[in-house]
C-alpha cells in the first residue's frame, strides 16, 4: 500500500462536498456563508499519549474527530468539514486503515460533515494524526471564554469523570466515554446569546476552569458536591476505584463548561448542572458541602517535555 | 517545561491577528473576505522522513510553513493564516523551541501571516508537525489541476532537482534549497487568468505531472533537456553524483509546474522555462533530445506503509 492507494481508495469515498476538489488538488477552496464567521480548530493525537495504540480502530478516528467537534461546540458553531492529516507507522495494515475510515464515514453522517482534504505521511514513530476542523457560527454570535460575568452562574453539561475512569477500567461502562466522546455540539448552537461564555473540558475540570477563570477575569467558584457524576463513577468511587477529586481533575471529559446570568432561561433539551458561580478575583476555588476549600493535588492534566 | 509554558511563551509572541483570539479560545474565528474563497491546506512532517531530526530548528519550521505556502501558491492563493500542530518528544530543550519559532517569527514577517491557533502534545515518537495553511483568492480566480488543454505549452519555475540533491549532499549550495525551499507566492497570483492548470511540484516532476496528466485528462510531454537545473545540480550530474534522472524525479523541489495556452502573455517577474506540452491522452511522456521516449526507473517519491 502507498499514499495515493490510500487517498484513492479509502480516502475519496469520505468526500461529499465540492469544496475539497475529490482530493485532486493543492488546497481546498471554501466559499463564504454570508453572515456568518468560520470557527477553525486543530488538535493533534498520538498514540500512546492520547489514545491506547490497540484501541479500536475506529475509535481512535472518531475520538481524533471529535475532540476537534468538541471546540466547535464550546464555540457555538456548526460543524462544516475537516482536514485529517494522519502519520502511519510502518506495517498499518489496509483492514485497520479501513476501519480508520469506517470509523470517519459514521461520525461523517452523524455530524453532517466532510473530509475537505489533509495528508498522508509515513512514521518512524507512533501512529500520529491531527485534525483541523471548521464550523460556521453567525457573526458576532460566537462564544468565547471571555464574558463571564461576577454573579453569573457556573454550568456543566454531561456527567464529569467518565473519561478519566474509562481510561484506567476498560471493564467500566465509563470506558465507552473515553474511547468515544460526545461533542455537545447541540448545546453549543443553543448556548448563542444565552450563555456569557463557554470552553470545552479536555484536560481536567479544575484545570480547564482556571483558563477560563483567567479569560474572563474573574474567579470560579465549584462546588464540588454539585459536580454532576455517572452511576459509574458513583460506583468506583463508593468501591475505592476512583475519587471526587479524579472526577474534578481527571482528564477526556469534552463536557461544555459556560456560564450564564443568574435570570438566563437555559435551554431544556440537554443536561445542563449549576456547578459554582462566578465571583470577583481570580483563579480557581473548589469547595465541599460544608462550604470550605478543597485542596487537590493537581488541576488536571498537561503534556511535559 | 510544559505545554501551556510553551503556548505562553513561545506562540503567543507569534499571533498577531485578532482572529486567534490570543490562542486563549477553543478555536480561532475568521471574518469571510467579501468577493473570495479560502484556499485550506493541511500537511504533516515527520521528522526522519520528510526531515533530519537534527536539522537547524528553525529550518525546520520554515520548510513545514513553505510546503504549505507551496500548496497555496500552487492555488493562486495569498496566503493570510496558519495552525500548527506540534508533537513534541521528550526532552525537547527551550531553546530548541525557542529556535523553531524563530523560524516561524521570520516566515511571518517575510510572507504576511501570522499565527492563528493549533495544539502542542508530547509524543513517544521522533518530533511530529502538521500545518494547516490559509489563503484568499478572489472568488472564480483559483489555479487548480484540470484546465490543462491540448495545444497548451508546458512550464516549471525555478530550477528542479536541488531539494533532492540537497538532501543527499549537505555540503552542496543546493542544501539550502531542501532547507527552505521557496514557495512561488507571488507567480502563483500572477498566473490567475494566465495559467490553463497548476500545481506545485513536492514530489519529483514526472509522477506530480502524472496526477495533473489525470486531473486534467491530458497526456504531458515534458523534454527532458529543456528542464531548468541550476549550477549546482549541472555540477553534481557533471561529477556523476546525481542525474538528470535524478532532477526530474526527485522530491522537495517546491517549484510550480502549469500549463497555458500557445499564445499567452507570461508574467516577467519570475524564472519560467517552457519545458513541454499539452497532447491528446494521458499519462506522462518524457523524451530526450532526439525526441525518442526515456525510461525512468522510478516517477517519483510516495510514502510506502
Amino acid at each position: 500500500m502507498d499514499e495515493f492507494d490510500v487517498i484513492v481508495r479509502l480516502m475519496r469515498p469520505l468526500v461529499t462536498s465540492a469544496e475539497a476538489l475529490g482530493l485532486a488538488d493543492d488546497a481546498a477552496l471554501l466559499s463564504a456563508r454570508p453572515g456568518h464567521q468560520l470557527a477553525v480548530t486543530k488538535d493533534m493525537l498520538q498514540a500512546d499519549v492520547h489514545f491506547r495504540a490497540n484501541d479500536p480502530a475506529e475509535a481512535i478516528a472518531q475520538k481524533a474527530l471529535r475532540v476537534n467537534l468538541s471546540d466547535l461546540a464550546a464555540m457555538g458553531a456548526e460543524p462544516y468539514g475537516y482536514f485529517l492529516a494522519l502519520g502511519l507507522p510502518d506495517g498499518v495494515s489496509e483492514g485497520w486503515l479501513q476501519s480508520f475510515c469506517q470509523g470517519l464515514a459514521a461520525d461523517q453522517q452523524a455530524y453532517g460533515i466532510a473530509l475537505m482534504g489533509g495528508d498522508t505521511t509515513r512514521t518512524t514513530g507512533p501512529l500520529s494524526l491531527s485534525i483541523t476542523a471548521l464550523g460556521w457560527v453567525p457573526e458576532g454570535q460566537a462564544l468565547t471564554r471571555r464574558g463571564a460575568r461576577v454573579g453569573d452562574h457556573l454550568y456543566v453539561s454531561g456527567t464529569l469523570g467518565d473519561g478519566a475512569l474509562g481510561l484506567r477500567d476498560l471493564a467500566s461502562p465509563a470506558h465507552a466515554r473515553y474511547l468515544r466522546p460526545e461533542p455537545r455540539l447541540k448545546l453549543g448552537v443553543a448556548l448563542r446569546g444565552v450563555a456569557s461564555a463557554a470552553m470545552d473540558i479536555s484536560d481536567g475540570l479544575v484545570q480547564d476552569a482556571g483558563h477560563f477563570a483567567t479569560a474572563s477575569d474573574v474567579r470560579l467558584v465549584i462546588e464540588a458536591e454539585r459536580v454532576p457524576l455517572s452511576d459509574a463513577v458513583r460506583h468506583a468511587i463508593v468501591q475505592e476505584r476512583f475519587s471526587l477529586a479524579d472526577a474534578l481533575t481527571g482528564g477526556d471529559d469534552y463536557e461544555l463548561l459556560f456560564t450564564a446570568p443568574a435570570n438566563t432561561c437555559l435551554p431544556a433539551n440537554e443536561l445542563i448542572t449549576c456547578i459554582g458561580r462566578v465571583e470577583a478575583g481570580e483563579g480557581v476555588q473548589v469547595v465541599d458541602a460544608t462550604g470550605a476549600a478543597m485542596v487537590l493535588a493537581r488541576a488536571g492534566y498537561r503534556h511535559h517535555f
